[in-house]
This record gives C-alpha cells, sequence and structure tokens, in this order.
C-alpha cells in the first residue's frame, strides 16, 4: 500500500494526515503556526509537524510517496512558490516545496486550495472514476477547479478556475474583484444572507431566529430553518440554487464536463439548493451535454483540505 | 516534407485541399454535393473529388499523411459518424472516416468545423507556439474551440465549446437553445443587426445605405461603413466589442488561456469590435490571467475551414 501526505494550511493553522491509495485517513493532526514568524522559519515548523505526523503514523518511511500542500492565495504550483498568502504575509515569496522536501525526504507539491480540494473530490469523493469534472466550491468567496482528461488544468499563470467571477448577470451586482455579476455575489455566503435580508424586510414570514448564530443570519442558519420547514429560508435556497443552475448551464455549454461537484460551507443545504439548481441547469442547457452531467454533492466534508492536499501527492506522480 | 489533406465539409458543397507541415495550401478545389443523394453515395462522392485533389497534386502518394474532414451539425470524432448534418440529413449517421479511409488508403479522423478551425487556428495561425487557446467564430452563430495544454478539448459527449450559449445576462434576450442572454444573440449576425436597427431608429445619423447587401443591413455593411468613418457603425460595433470583452473576461477568469482568438465574418470588422473587446476584458477581468491573454484576430481567413480540417490529421497523428 502507498501512502501520501497531506497538509491543508490555512490562515490561522495547519491540518496535517495521512492518506492510504484508497483515500481513507489514517492519522490526522491540527497545528497552529505563528504568523508573525519568518516565512522561512514558519515552513520549517510545518515541516517538523509533518515529520512528527510521519513518525506518530508508525508506516514505513519508503512506503510515504510524498507530501502535498495545498494554501489559499496565489501561488505558482511549478515551482513550488507562494506568492501572495493574504493571512500570513511572511509566508509570501517562500518556496515551500522546497524547505518540505529538504527536511523530509520526501518529494513535495503545492497548489491552491480549491484546486486540491477538487483533485480530493476526484480521486476520492464524488467524482471518483471519472475523467471531466468540474468542481465548486460555495462559501464566504466561490472558487472552482477544473479536471479535464483526467487532469487538473491551471491555466497559463496558474489562476485557471475561478468560476466564483463568471459574470451571469450584465449589469448585475457590482463585484469587489471589478466586475460585475460575478457568480460569487449571488451564491457566496453575503449574496445568500442579502436576498435572505431583502425578502424579511418584505414581511415575509420565517423562524429563522430559532437558528440564529450568536443572532447572525448565515447560510447554516438559513438551512437549518429550511430543514425545520421555514417556508422564507426554502425560497432563498431555492432562488440560490435557481442562479447557481443557470451558471452551470453556462459551464455545461462551454466545458461538457460528466459530473459538477459542488461542495464548500454552502453545499451542506444539500438538495435545497442541488435540486433546484440541476432543474434549471437541465431546463437552460444544451439537451446533449446536459443529459451527460452529473450535478453532486461533495463527498469529503471537513476532510477535503487534508484528502485534496494529500491528492497533489497522487495528481503529480501519477 | 509531409502533407495533409482537408476537407471542409458545409451544406451545399466541399472543398477539399492538401497543406505542408507549415500549413501553406498546395492545391485546392471545390466540388458540389447533392443531397437528395443516398449519405453513403455523397461519402464516396466525396472521397472520389479528395483522390482527384491528391492525384492533381502530383505528390507521392506516401507523403500524404492522412486526411481530415470538418463538418458543422452533430458528430462522433472517435467513430468518426456523423449525426446530425441539418443541410445534408441523408448524410446522419454515416461514418464518413470509414468510407474515406477504405477508399483512399490513408487514416481519416472527423470533427466539427469550428474545432477543426480551432485547430487550424492553433497549429498555422494565431495560436501558433501556443498550449491554451480559445478559439471564437462569430457569425450567424457563435462557435467555440478550446485548446488546453496543446490538446482540443472535446467534453464528455463531444459538445464543448459551446461559447456562444454562455448566458451573460440573466434575464436577457431569449435564445431558440432555451437558455436567456446566449452571448450569441448579442454578438452573433442577428443581434448586431438588431441594435444597428434600435440605434438608427432612434433617429442617429448614418451613412449605410451606401453599403447596404441587396438593400440590407449586414455585420458586413456595418463593418464597410465604419471602415469609411460612419460613427453609428462605429459605435454599434464598439458596443458589439465591449459585450464580448465582458464574456472573454468570464472565459479569462475560468479558463486563464494564453489566447482568445476572434474568427469568422464578423471578426473582419477587425479593432472596431477587438479594441473595445480587449479594453473591456482588461478591465473586468482578474489581473494576472488578464495580463497574459493576448486577445487575437484569426488569421486564417477563407482557408480557416480548409486548414482546420487538414490540422485534424496533424492533431490526432502528433
Amino acid at each position: 500500500m502507498k501512502y501520501y501526505v497531506g497538509i491543508d494550511f490555512g490562515g490561522t493553522g495547519i491540518k496535517i494526515g495521512i492518506i492510504d491509495e484508497n483515500g481513507k485517513i489514517l492519522i490526522k493532526d491540527s497545528f497552529d503556526t505563528d504568523p508573525s514568524k519568518r516565512g522561512e522559519d514558519i515552513a520549517r515548523h510545518i515541516a517538523e509537524c509533518t515529520e512528527k505526523v510521519m513518525s506518530d503514523s508508525g508506516l514505513p518511511r519508503e512506503a510515504i510517496q510524498g507530501v502535498g500542500i495545498g494554501s489559499p492565495g496565489l501561488l505558482n504550483p511549478e515551482t513550488g512558490q507562494l506568492k501572495v498568502v493574504v493571512n500570513v504575509p511572511n509566508m509570501n515569496d517562500v518556496f515551500i516545496t522546497r524547505i518540505l522536501s529538504d527536511i523530509l525526504g520526501k518529494p513535495a507539491f503545492l497548489d491552491n486550495d480549491v484546486n486540491a480540494m477538487s483533485l480530493g473530490e476526484f480521486y476520492y469523493g464524488a467524482g471518483k472514476g471519472l475523467k471531466h469534472v468540474i468542481a465548486l466550491t460555495l462559501g464566504t468567496g466561490v472558487g472552482g477547479g477544473i479536471i479535464l482528461n483526467g487532469e487538473l488544468y491551471r491555466g497559463a499563470s496558474f489562476t485557471a478556475g475561478e468560476l466564483g467571477h463568471m459574470s451571469i448577470a450584465r449589469d448585475g451586482k457590482s463585484c469587489p474583484c471589478g466586475n460585475s455579476g460575478c457568480l460569487e455575489r449571488y451564491v457566496g455566503r453575503d449574496g445568500i444572507i442579502e436576498r435572505f435580508m431583502i425578502a424579511r424586510n418584505k414581511g415575509l414570514d420565517t423562524n429563522i431566529e430559532k437558528y440564529l448564530d450568536k443572532g447572525k443570519i448565515t447560510p447554516k442558519a438559513i438551512a437549518m430553518a429550511a430543514e425545520a420547514g421555514d417556508k422564507l429560508s426554502i425560497k432563498v435556497l431555492e432562488e440560490t440554487g435557481e442562479i447557481l443552475g443557470a451558471a452551470l448551464a453556462t459551464l455545461v455549454n462551454a466545458l461538457n464536463p460528466q459530473a459538477i461537484i459542488i461542495g464548500g460551507g454552502i453545499a451542506n443545504a444539500g438538495e435545497f439548493i442541488l435540486g433546484p439548481a440541476r432543474k434549471t441547469m437541465l431546463r437552460l442547457a444544451y439537451a446533449i451535454p446536459a443529459k451527460v452531467v452529473k450535478v453532486l454533492k461533495a463527498e469529503l466534508g471537513n476532510d477535503a483540505g487534508l484528502v485534496g492536499s494529500a491528492s497533489l501527492v497522487v495528481a503529480n506522480l501519477s
């Protein structure tokens, strides 16, 4: 059996784990990072934490094939260099894979967190066995990963997959990115909350109060209220699905994928969003590619980042 | 030197030619087809015409590597079977590559005309030397071809690249395809004419009359009037470019290509459309992929179909 190490590098901490050839997690652990340290020292600390997990696993060293690290922000997967790490600016410009592979004696691979998650779903989640898969993560931001002909497509400068910034509405809501009508503004966290507030301010009845998160409306609260039958919440999620479905129709017409996998926190609303999304996509896309594509919920949940990062090793060594 | 045969199969006739390794056309000829004949007989006739061109070329038989045929409509490039040929329904279901290669003794390859043209531009036109290229053809319809990592991407059921049916405007103009706000409705032939008529009906001044085609407004007439300084025509083309540019921003964010190549009859308006398209794309797309991508006019002009079809051989044998 072969094993792969995954490092899910987030803003505030890191998760490190080891998966086997079937994507099963053998061991996982969490660590803090100190963003005030020098970037190379943070990288060295990550390597040491990884060393600890490898050693804790009890696996023979030679069974471990390599180390994958997924990070938010801008980076170069070919040179393994981080470019802009918004929450940990000291890491900017650090050649993280070089430091990891020097210390651990294993090949190391870097990619952005959404690409990593997409590969995780492709190898071990909802996309298992397929060749052409688009993954969308719905959260505060909306990101995407594009896997075509069995390979992650990164683009000319490694920024392919910014599917949250497809414009679906000329003259639509303005987006901080500089464009108008970006998908993210409608089906990302703030877009959903905004639509909920507008509907509630119209005086429509809701039981959301029971589900608020510290008094605040969140997509999670809306999903919980919907689950409990709250009509307004159901309507807002349905609308979210319809808007998402219209964007999926564009993706289906353009890329004719076998599956579109929806992940991220907002995907936990499940069929409240995915049902209407599927229906709208089927109605708006060309019949042939619409019939072929499956719109699926991501399967890896909270482990998506970890399994995805480990999948970078699989993708690069296979 | 190696040579490739291209067959540009249109609704009313066929063009057949031979190109060399540099994409230079050695010989080309046109033939009529009789759509009332049996499909297999039409296919055999195409093979005989091709045989004639091969013989007329005087090339040694073994220098000819294969035959590529580009066709409109639905088809299966893997089995070489035509599926739905709108203008020549007798050709539906014919295994055209089998008949061509049986009669000609050369490997034969089939793809749709837009994919073929895209490959032609990729190998021998504006996309020469690049890896990630998107081609858009603007005409009555708006089509697309997607070349990623140096390979034509066809999708799960060979319909990838329907870029005219990206929706750019939720609740926009309805499209015969069933969707709303399709790019084709704005930058295709009818969309451009429609916008011209609306502007003229507002009483805006124009000299278009001199350039009408049998009394009719066409994109070509508008381009000629623009060339001669007609302000209304210039404005309509500029607007076309701006709408196109907004769609390009979505493509640039999603696919991060090195070049987007604009072809088809409407591209003859050149910088009147491409200038504003480029400017709008640069303003709306993410800075990193926007900086990397070139928006180019297609270079192969009237020979695009022929060179493109021959390129199918290059793509399949290399």
